[in-house]
């Protein structure tokens, strides 16, 4: 934990932010701060800063925004489009989401997810926000990802996308990792201008079908080729997000 | 598992293989292949290549090799050099290694590793080498990595590192990644000649102390940095090989 991820359910008045849950107990235990010291904060969906140790009760901290900055750097418009996965490996992805700076992630049926996927409780959205604040406490980043869970394959690719306006068509560098693409994320790249979002589609275990690869290269998916080796599913999405943030770093 | 991988210990005879693990349970169960048809396989440290199903049992199956080819691309030489982590954190890097094509993995003493990872008994070679036959299966490679433990950094870094033939000085790109590092991969990259072989060095949850880093870079390292957010440790190991990777596709 990196940063402490405050909420507005934590808000006590302007300044003041009550917690009493695995925050303060990482400030207790792994920090062992006391009142009076300073901790690293993020506002969710605001700013990062730091904030001081007003009170340690016996059950909850309170602690005073001392300053607040804005991120150093512009956060990336990365969608991420993934096949719904198996549970544990849900888990995982929405953590990396948030840590690595996904905007939204949509997490869409293909022909290879298992229909019981679609009844995990874990698509609640209380049930999976507490691997995507954890994500971000991780990364020392506030945007939480917008999480969608979509039942049809050809509605999302053919209207839910398209419908999106930010996304807009022309300036959106789509990439569809695929083990037998020739290109590198890094060819793709070079063809085009310099995008104004980018989209990453990651396929189920087992991979997409002829069907669905021919449909999102319709719809202007590139296939790329992300490492020669066979990735899995959450190592497949670091790996897309650590090539995409080496092309913005270069 | 895309491959099976098919070891010494394994063999009948000169292109009969038995095997009764959970390698057989998976042609039985998620396969569901029966006698007379086709899987991938791998032999250790060897070529991979296509084998029938000869004999299924209750309790065994019999493989016959029909085919084999050496690997279609060139492995890198890459070692991996991490601070030893917990032992959760250390299952995901030994597969991670073997899936990406790691060729030796340095377990090193840090100034933040807890000693009592030492004690951990998946440093054993017979409990960790089933994690890495795991990222061999998934990647589709052979090679085994070379896993060594060593329980000091100033001997680690001053005298086993500049010992070693196949990684000579002059030619091995040393990279240290740093989230205070200015440069990228693909900056430190281009300003070199092609590297014979690659290190990456690991810090520890916490990050290396002060002494660490001056003395890895006065032994060449160079900090690079990753991504503009802090990664975990294992996410960090995906990351930088996805990006050595991403340089080598290019």
């Amino acid at each position: 934990m990196n940063l402490i991820i405050l909420t507005e359910a934590d808000r006590i008045d302007a300044d003041r932010f009550r917690i009493s849950d695995h925050r303060a107990e990482h400030i207790r235990s792994i920090l062992k701060s006391r009142v009076g010291e300073t901790v690293e904060i993020g506002l969710l969906n605001g700013a990062i800063g730091k904030a001081s140790i007003e009170d340690m009760g016996e059950d909850s901290i309170v602690l005073l925004i001392r300053e607040t900055v804005g991120l150093v750097y512009p956060l990336p418009q990365i969608d991420l489009i993934c096949a719904l996965p198996r549970p544990q490996t849900l888990k995982k992805i929405l953590l990396t989401s948030a840590m690595m700076g996904v905007r939204r992630l949509d997490l869409i049926r293909a022909r290879r997810v298992e229909r019981s996927y679609y009844h995990s409780p874990l698509l609640e959205p209380e049930n999976y926000r507490p691997y995507l604040l954890e994500g971000l406490a991780q990364g020392k980043l506030t945007r939480l990802p917008e999480v969608q869970v979509h039942e049809r394959f050809r509605p999302f690719m053919e209207d839910v996308l398209v419908a999106r306006d930010d996304v807009p068509d022309e300036t959106t560098l789509k990439l569809l990792p695929h083990p037998e693409a020739t290109l590198s994320v890094g060819g793709i790249v070079n063809m085009a201008p310099p995008p104004s979002a980018i989209q990453v589609a990651i396929g189920p275990e087992g991979g997409w079908v002829d069907f669905e690869l021919e449909l999102m290269q319709q719809q202007g998916f590139s296939p790329v080729l992300l490492s020669r080796w066979v990735l899995r599913v959450e190592h497949a999405v670091t790996a897309a997000l650590a090539q995409i943030e080496l092309l913005r770093l270069s």
